[in-house]
């Protein structure tokens, strides 16, 4: 008798929660204080040698339960699933995922339910990735074209890019690819850094830290904007003066302004040469970030972040609203829906800078960027993807930043497994961390009502 | 010593789904075994005459569960709210919701979480009217033009429509409104109905029931399209040859097509004259609306029951997507986002046609329509809200179709109630129904392995 396949035999999800707001770490000005959260996914299987499959999707504290909710009702379409056949092939998974009919209802193809399924769906790529022993963003840079088009759903997107076009386009990407590989596990693939610029910071934090930057290599820093407009024109002069001209220097409203707002508000920090402005408004309006784009040029309009799936990158892209797509790793479906991103990018010509930062982003989305230049756009020119030096000790192969950039990855996977040590510390409500933090609020409580 | 004011005590969700896929009611081209289901919530209070407030978001099965927790995610900012200033100004518990910055990562403002904050907004709109002792439609239509504005979220809609527009249509709007009551409680509020044209349905039941419907006072009905194109075109013709040349027949396919073929197939069915499609394409899909409306004419386009937010309604209308609006009344946030949206139809002239159907979306949407008619739009040319008579005897107030003219409700409230013993019947997976159903199941099973 054959020995019976390997199967993925169980969806362990966790509640992961960091107190990141008691630092305002992460705060800007549509976010004052998140504490920045994981509604974690492992795929368990009975392969011989214990492969797992880890993702998950990032949220900033409240709902990160109703996150974990919405991995556990996807459950009956993973459990059971050959090893062999999800590895061979993880978009067969996307798309029943995508397809199932009544999920489908609760969004579609949008918020809690589709990030879910990107969890889910970037947990069987980092599994394809261990079994194959490869870190993705090679898998990905040395796979077939043909099997790459066949890992995109097109639904949707035919008025823009063809199957054949995709095709075309990846052929091309394989064109020096080796060499590109070569260079990027020399020098990595440039970052650019928000650790300066929360909101939250005083001045002299601040100005510390961008000079930290600029003497760890970084070229590039981004700085939070969007409150008070005196506010933005002071921090950004004093970055600029720590900096020099030399360094860009973005600026991230994080959706706080309307459309004639953000044209208002970004002309007025012309004078330091801000590289481009993010999320200048809703990340729904294509047609405002548009009409934002032409009136605030030179500055460059890049949003992404919170797009929630192809259909509207391919509209930004349509309508030319952005200078530069900002892919995130666990927004969208999984690295399925972020091919077809990639690929549209590459059909308009736009440079993909991800989003990252929060818990885990960077370690995702570095295989991305990576896959990108090797084996499709072939450039890192304009290229960045962001960092934060947030929780990265808390996965078991955390992003190695080196002279500004990052050391493309040898481990095999997706990066993407969480340190069982913090796991079980961070996990809310019931692990230690938030155990303990429990009792000393009671204990202050108490002395309160005592006093 | 006064006695305490009256306050939300107590948030209760219930999982209510009904097995609507066993008649393949409801049975689309995207959509074809849809359990109607309501996670459905009822804010209680301490007030001494026991009034509660009543709402529920609409899915289709899978994942009602998901829905639940999500609206369980708001019960902190309910509980605890004061039923004067919660009545008098449910706009204030709609800000609150949609400004949690921390639930707002897992939207912003769309899926899950966004139809949660639609199920309590509407919720605490059906406790303000029943306290008011009126329908909600009268409430809206009576009220201070400048205290609905104030009901507004104007946040990235200022480009397109600002509060001084928006008080200006509204006054306008009460220009013979009382004669347009009288006018409403005499005739109703025309209907079309979709109860004909399941894609499940066999052409005799199709061709009974438009027949049916005509005689019943109905001169719209509508089909279900997108499978087979041979099929669309058999269903047209023979419902065409049921009705007759004066009644307006529209087709709907549910999302199923990218926008070439949308406008391939819409065209291919110009013969029968369909009076608009319905969700040609995907429901983000705004430049592709624009292209597919700009090439079927005149075939109108209608969109909006799974459009997400107001930000997507503006842009619709911005890039003359649209012929027609389709609101939901448990898509979007609740009674304070349709008015947004239906403040921008008025502005942009675009009739508004809500969805209904699934579980208690007529019994909800009638209202909004009939403020529109009353104190808004001021008309009820070319506006019709969709009618399916499935469901509607587990309301407590269900809607009364006469003549094919929704009856102006009386009731006090939003008609949002369940009845207690379909609560109980219906609960998922404890309810009688549903217990009984698996009994049936595991009695079946034990069968089969018998034989």
């Amino acid at each position: 008798m054959p020995p019976t396949p390997a199967r993925v035999v169980a969806v362990g999800t966790h509640d992961i929660r960091f107190p990141t707001s008691r630092e305002l770490d992460g705060s800007d000005a549509m976010n004052p204080d998140p504490d920045y959260s994981a509604a974690y996914v492992v795929l368990r299987t009975d392969a011989p040698d214990g492969t797992e499959g880890h993702g998950f999707a990032f949220t900033i504290g409240r709902g990160n339960d109703v996150q974990v909710a919405a991995i556990d009702a996807l459950r009956g379409h993973v459990v059971g699933r050959s090893l062999d056949e999800l590895c061979a092939d993880p978009g067969s998974l996307s798309r029943d995922l995508v397809g199932d009919s009544q999920l489908r209802w609760l969004g579609p193809e949008k918020g809690v339910m589709h990030m879910a399924i990107g969890a889910v769906v970037n947990a069987a790529w980092d599994l394809a990735a261990r079994r194959a022993g490869r870190p993705l963003w090679q898998l990905l840079a040395e796979a077939d074209p043909e099997w790459l088009v066949d890992q995109v759903d097109f639904r949707y997107l035919t008025d823009a890019l063809t199957p054949g076009e995709a095709l075309e386009l990846l052929r091309r990407g394989r064109e020096g690819a080796g060499e590109r590989a070569a260079a990027l596990r020399a020098r990595g693939f440039p970052a650019y850094t928000t650790s300066p610029g929360w909101l939250g910071y005083s001045d002299e934090k601040l100005t510390r830290l961008a000079v930290e930057a600029v003497a760890g290599g970084f070229r590039h820093i981004k700085l939070k904007v969007g409150a008070d407009p005196a506010e933005d024109l002071r921090r950004l002069r004093a970055a600029r003066a720590a900096v020099g001209p030399h360094i860009r220097i973005s600026v991230d409203a994080n959706q706080r302004w309307d459309v004639d707002e953000a044209i208002v508000r970004t002309k007025a920090l012309g004078e330091f040469e801000p590289y481009w402005i993010e999320e200048p408004t809703s990340p729904d309006d294509i047609l405002g970030h548009a009409a934002v784009r032409r009136a605030v040029a030179p500055v460059k309009v890049a949003t992404g972040e919170h797009v929630h799936n192809r259909v509207v990158f391919k509209q930004l892209l349509q309508a030319g609203s952005i200078d530069i797509a900002q892919i995130d790793a666990a927004r969208v479906g999984g690295v399925n829906e972020n091919l077809a991103v990639l690929l549209l990018a590459a059909k308009f010509g736009v440079p993909v800078c991800p989003h990252a930062g929060g818990v885990g982003l960077c370690e995702l989305v570095q295989h991305l960027s990576m896959f990108d230049f090797v084996a499709l756009s072939g450039t890192t020119d304009d290229r960045v993807i962001e960092y934060v030096d947030h929780l990265h000790d808390h996965f078991t192969e955390p992003v190695v930043i080196r002279d500004g950039h990052y050391t493309a990855p040898t481990a095999p996977g997706f990066s993407a497994a969480m340190r069982p040590e913090s796991v079980a510390e961070f996990t809310y409500p019931g692990g230690a961390f938030w155990t303990a933090d429990l009792a000393r609020r009671n204990a202050g409580n108490r002395k309160e009502r005592a006093v």
